[in-house]
């Protein structure tokens, strides 16, 4: 099985009280590709810049993941610059710089519009719609969304969420689209808009899924090291999207071990720079991690 | 087995956006005896002013719980008046008046002295020495604190802490404690500075425990309704040392249930104000949200 991913490529500059970098790979489909092809085939639809270095094309190219969606067009690649302070929490945007990004109507190739398994990042609800229509008869869809589009595009948003199957999104996104700071009624009100499943990411605090069987919690593995959070959530959207989809079923259990698998993916993400902890990330060092996370929560 | 506690017992007026309170019964002894008092038989040392009403007397007598070790002083019982945001997070001190807390220093009455399991709540750490110095050979000795003293009187709590098994403090402590902000890190810092255990309450995200052992993750039950959340971590402290006590064994499935009966006893306190919901809880009730807690990290 394969998961098709909707979203932006991109060439962030990240400042840390520790270190700072400039111009590495970035962006929702980079994060998620690469962490979902640790599980299973991957398809990319995006648009990148003239000046999109070859070095990531390579090396989303190693991983086997297809990039037959990915547009280079004229102009320069998406920026984003932010930093960071002592806490490593929220950063501080110094810039976005959309560049191409501006203009981006995902077309989905042909061949790709069968795809069964389907992440929508965190893009333009209209877009992602567009997408939505473009695909046939998809098994799963996911999608992410951010506080600007709940603010601004609220009526997009509920209609993508009244398409989708899955919501990912992390606790303050949450509480702003239910209007409900108790998470526990958010959810249920976010799960009446749509989605059968509801996915918070919280963090070092972990993540919370909600359906209709009840809720189930995945710890986060407290971390010796922590060098850059970003990307972290939408890693943790490959992670779990990438196993699901690799296991091709609809059985509970399968979402709740996606659940750590994402948990995982993304503990890994943050101990390095930009993806270069993920890009070198070997399968079996998933595994003794998810044992790991597993026994946090054992009461023996 | 008994549990002594040394702490405070106060009267607190709070304020929320939907109701206040005026005079109610808190303070740290309050909410762990009443917790404790659960699962075990709690003894309590503490002072109250001449205003403290008989009916608080008459509800900690009707739990079983002892207060031989209770001064009545002349002059007003310690009052606390604090405010919540609509978040019900970190509220502000509107006024804090020690009146006969001021001048407390425990005596443990001499028929308390062989008290094998010990919680000295957060109070200043040269009164938690003196209960140290009278305590003969406790068997299990934790203890609270808060930012105020590690700023204040950081030698007084560090020769606590080499006479402690057990540390029980928040996210934000643990890290000034440590000055460290990574929590792992922040763990092993403090575990150096003499308990065996480190127990980190971090609210509706759970609670850890760091031991040599390793680490134990405690989810917290996403809740319905949280009405007020004061007295949350010294329920926990309270729920957390009853069960071990009751138990009254080194076993390290003893201590991972005694975090999780910390996290359910906790999660019942924020229901109402003071503790009104503390006081009608039932052991069944506790039992039956043990087991959702347990519940809500299975993958099956």
């Amino acid at each position: 099985m394969s998961v098709l991913v909707v979203g932006s490529l991109a060439l962030d500059s990240i400042e840390t009280p520790f270190k700072s970098v400039q111009d590495v790979l970035g962006g929702s489909a980079s994060y998620f590709s690469l962490a979902a092809s640790l599980f299973t085939n991957v398809k990319v639809v995006a648009v990148v810049g003239e000046d999109f270095p070859d070095e990531y094309i390579e090396l989303f190219r190693s991983k086997g993941i297809e990039l037959e969606g990915v547009k280079r067009a004229p102009g320069k690649t998406f920026r984003w610059h932010g930093r960071y302070g002592y806490d490593l929490g929220d950063p501080a945007t110094l810039g976005t710089f959309l560049n191409v990004f501006e203009k981006f109507d995902p077309m989905i190739p042909e061949n790709y519009r069968e795809m069964e398994y389907v992440f929508l990042a965190n893009i333009d609800p209209q877009l992602q719609l567009n997408v939505l229509n473009q695909v046939k008869k998809p098994k799963l869809v996911a999608c992410d969304t951010m506080n600007y589009w709940i603010e601004n595009k609220p009526n997009e948003l509920k209609e993508v969420l009244r398409h989708v199957n899955i919501l990912i999104v992390n606790d303050s996104e949450i509480r702003a689209l239910a209007k409900e700071p108790r998470i526990l009624r958010a959810a249920r009100t976010v799960l009446d808009m749509g989605p059968e499943i509801l996915i918070v990411k919280r963090g070092e605090y972990g993540a919370l899924m909600f359906s209709k069987e009840g809720i189930f919690w995945a710890p986060s593995y407290p971390l010796e090291e922590i060098v850059d959070p970003t990307g972290a959530g939408d890693t943790f959207a490959g992670g779990f999207m990438g196993y699901v989809t690799s296991q091709n079923t609809a059985d509970s259990v399968e979402f709740k071990k996606g659940v750590i698998y994402g948990s995982v993916v993304a503990s890994f993400t943050v101990e390095d720079f930009s993806v270069k902890r993920l890009a070198s990330l070997q399968i079996e060092e998933i595994s003794t991690r998810f044992q790991a996370f597993l026994k946090l929560s054992n009461l023996d």
